[in-house]
């Protein structure tokens, strides 16, 4: 398997202008957001993004992009119809090919000398398969992500194939479905926000649309539900760390993780303890 | 002097979408920087405020305003001719009446229990002149800042009197020109990017800009350094600190600085151990 494409969502409510926020990269540089996560796929061998965008979005997204610009396919979603429904509006552009999926407010550090996309697009093309970037996460967190059960793929550390996807579950409904023998207790393998799709996955989002009396319901999960059912569909754990920065300080925590594996690492820690020690005496 | 109008310049070169990026403030909000800039404006008993533009930038810029919207009147700078250009667009807006000037890339925390611009406003007011609000800075950090000459007002603690002002001074010409007798040695009084000004200080503008080469070269500390020989100019030290979100990890100390001084203290302080505890190992 061969991925080149990817497809980006950021025609969310709210979520407008959150990739035009800016960032000190690990390099030093000032970038977007956008630019961060399109450098991101770009990192994993990625040639053409389609990014799903309302349409008034396009002009400042564009210019957010910098140095990516060439890479982008802009795909309008007209409606504000949901996620699965924006992903599914890239049909066209993905074709009968796989594709690495990313959403536009997640920011990733590796852990590794390789970038999170990179690793999973490995994963996926040494399996020729679907496979979605999980973590090992409690289960207090269970509301926030589409979770995944299944085993463990024999003799391969953190590859797990998947049996069932739910979005959000609640914890009762995790303990029945979603245990995953070999994990801690309490944890369950949370979506990472970034996934290898197969044109599998457009006929299911299809499927479900077309039976949804509201298309705002369909997730991703409940496609990626479906595809377990048909294909072989994996799950992987990365090696990194993932900020979402949709959340109230989800910016500041990704600019200070970016900070502290990056080149000013030093003088952002020295600054920080300066503006910490000032800030002491007022309280 | 009663101070209700307020001009804010934003139409800077970089500066376009750098008011556009978001915060949690104080209080917990997620907010624009532009609206936390408005909201000091506010707080110190502005009603009306200019916002000089990119014309361009006039939509973004209003959506960011967030519930400040109503105070907002749009003036446009058409060609990128500097600061002093920029704020010489507001003259028809602050007509005779003295107003409170702000730039829209800095941010502030009090130290007091009284905003910053509310501090210098009440300065003004009592004085009937125009202040600028300065604060102690080392001499390696002058060429950043426009900064004043002057004598201490007797018994008035923070006060001075202005009689020259420079911008981005030598430190050769601070020690011949701007020495402040009673600062801490190797300390000059930058500006901290909030002004009172009256109507005199338009006037000097508009003579440097006449006079001018190239628009551009005119600053706003030309206009004060000739104000400083006609008009009373005070400064006044402000007890707060300034964060200048334009320079890199401007926006994350900003934040930092918000967080530290705001309900969200303690969670955001834990969670930041936590960050960097988890960052130490793969260095």
């Amino acid at each position: 398997m061969h991925i080149e494409r990817a497809v980006i969502t950021a025609a969310g409510k709210g979520q407008g202008g959150l990739p035009l926020q800016t960032l000190v990269d690990t390099d030093g540089e000032t970038r977007s957001a956008l630019e961060i996560v399109l450098r991101e796929a770009a990192d994993a061998g990625i040639q053409q993004v389609a990014l799903v965008v309302r349409p008034s979005d396009e002009a400042a997204y564009r210019e957010a992009s910098g140095g990516c610009a060439d890479m982008l396919h802009f795909v309008h979603q007209s409606e504000p119809l949901g996620y699965g429904h924006a992903l599914f509006q890239a049909r066209d552009f993905t074709g009968d090919a796989p594709f690495l999926h990313l959403v536009s407010d997640h920011l990733y550090v590796t852990g590794t000398e390789k970038g999170c996309a990179k690793q999973l697009v490995e994963v996926a093309a040494a399996n020729d398969c679907a496979v979605s970037a999980v973590q090992a996460t409690r289960e207090t967190n269970l509301s926030l992500y589409g979770t995944v059960g299944g085993m463990k793929v024999p003799g391969r550390d953190g590859w797990y194939e998947v049996e069932c996807v739910r979005e959000k579950p609640t914890p009762t409904q995790a303990e029945q479905e979603l245990v995953v023998p070999g994990l801690r207790a309490g944890h369950y393998l949370c979506f990472f926000g970034l996934h290898v799709l197969t044109p599998g996955v457009m006929a299911c989002l299809e499927e479900s649309l077309e039976a949804a009396e509201h298309p705002k319901t369909i997730s991703l999960s409940t496609a990626l539900h479906t595809l377990a059912g048909r294909e072989k569909y994996l799950a992987c754990e990365i090696i990194g760390e993932r900020q979402n920065i949709g959340i109230p300080y989800g910016l500041f925590y990704a600019q200070l993780a970016r900070a502290l594996h990056g080149v000013d690492r030093d003088t952002v820690l020295a600054d920080m303890v300066t503006l910490l020690a000032s800030s002491g005496g007022d309280r």
